[in-house]
């Protein structure tokens, strides 16, 4: 039987605000939590259906975790925004001080991406081509929220997110390497040469892409070529072809 | 004032039955209904706050359009799903009898997806990329729902979808053109060469990929090369890196 304080507790990291107090998230659904007890996260407890237990016995029994058995009904009263009939976990959020490119590596970074389905998008197109790390200015939305967590389909394991104020960041570290954002109007994506030195991919917000502060950093304005009418594409799809664009020429670091 | 007849027959709407029974759709907010406004859909009529007839004045008065004024609440009150301030309209729904390529063009064929967002989602990404048409099996979700005309963001106005049975379509109509299908394990795309004659590019449905019934007719089979460990791309998300490909290759035909 879940407590009171236990409901309370994991109603209040729907919050920003108490995420970042409590330094605990939210992760639903059996992918995404299996996902997690294959990760580095740091697990609080775990809220399991006899089902889902009985199930991956032999996963959960190599975990020394807390692990409360309740029914569906007490999960999906837990008033979650999305259908859950199998598991919900409480993990400690990873504190990321810093992060930039490696060698060759290529990196992301995000300037105000405000909405949670297009970040946890974007972390999952991440994953799928190989980018471990996103830096975030601070407006971006949060990389805890459960919205955020569940678009990204369990990739939220495998990709750093860092929030800073980015032009403090690329002022003091990314003079040796091209910064490279997507605007309208830039030069074309398809005669673009990414280069063997790694670097930065920015995208920027929904409405207003890039911002000016951010812009002049900008060492390359690269355009994804339209040949229809549309007047945009999303922020996701967008990163997923300059990622693809991105692969076709140069593989990620041995 | 709204009548009654009005609020229930715009609400009856939202459902597909009865879409079906009047030929009649939903647009909702203003960047959709200035694009539908622009577009050769009959519209049946308006519903606009004083401030979007004020601002679009010059653009209502070249159309002969029945108009009503509305307020804001009024408006939101009408119990759409996204929030609304400006305008509403309700259009006739397009009958569309057959499509297919002509000469070197591409289309595409969608099998059984059935998340909306992802259907306008894609419709936005077609209308990007210069696809001009797009067909689905009877099974892939309504073109006409609500939450799909919003998610094109006014692409729907260009981009025409035809439902059929797939396995008889693709059986009577496209022995002569390549069928190119999104297969997990297939060819490389970056190794993959379009060709001329134009074809069809078939996505398959968010969990199960295309079905076996159409699969038998895909001439290719081609994998977006994934070199990180997300599981899987969202179907818009890879629709658009195929038709990235496709573009970078061949443009559209004059």
């Amino acid at each position: 039987m879940l407590s009171k304080n236990r409901i309370k507790y994991i109603n209040s990291l729907k919050i920003k605000k108490y995420r970042q107090l409590h330094q605990s998230f939210i992760v639903e659904g059996a992918k995404s939590v299996l996902e997690l007890l294959n990760s580095d996260f740091n697990i609080e407890f775990l809220l399991v259906t006899p089902e889902f237990q009985q199930k991956y016995a032999s996963i959960l029994s190599t975990h020394n975790t807390i692990t409360e058995t309740v029914t569906v009904q007490e999960l999906e009263g837990l008033g979650s925004f999305q259908t859950n009939d199998s598991c919900l976990a409480v993990a400690k959020t990873k504190q990321i001080e810093f992060l930039s490119p490696d060698n060759s590596e290529y990196v992301l970074v995000l300037d105000d991406v405000r909405d949670p389905g297009n970040l946890g998008s974007i972390i999952r197109i991440a994953d799928w081509y190989g980018i471990k790390k996103i830096i975030c200015s601070h407006d971006t939305t949060d990389v805890y929220n459960p919205k955020v967590i569940a678009a990204s389909k369990g990739s939220f394991t495998r990709v750093d997110v860092f929030y800073t104020d980015l032009t403090s960041y690329l002022t003091e570290n990314a003079s040796d390497k091209p910064i490279i954002g997507a605007f309208l109007g830039g030069k074309s994506l398809y005669d673009f040469s990414f280069a063997q030195s790694g670097g930065y991919i920015v995208m920027g917000n929904e409405s207003n892409g890039i911002g000016q502060a951010v812009e002049r950093f900008v060492t390359d304005k690269i355009t994804i070529p339209r040949v229809g009418e549309a007047e945009s594409l999303n922020v996701g799809i967008a990163t997923a072809v300059m990622l693809d664009n991105l692969r076709r020429q140069i593989n990620v670091p041995a």
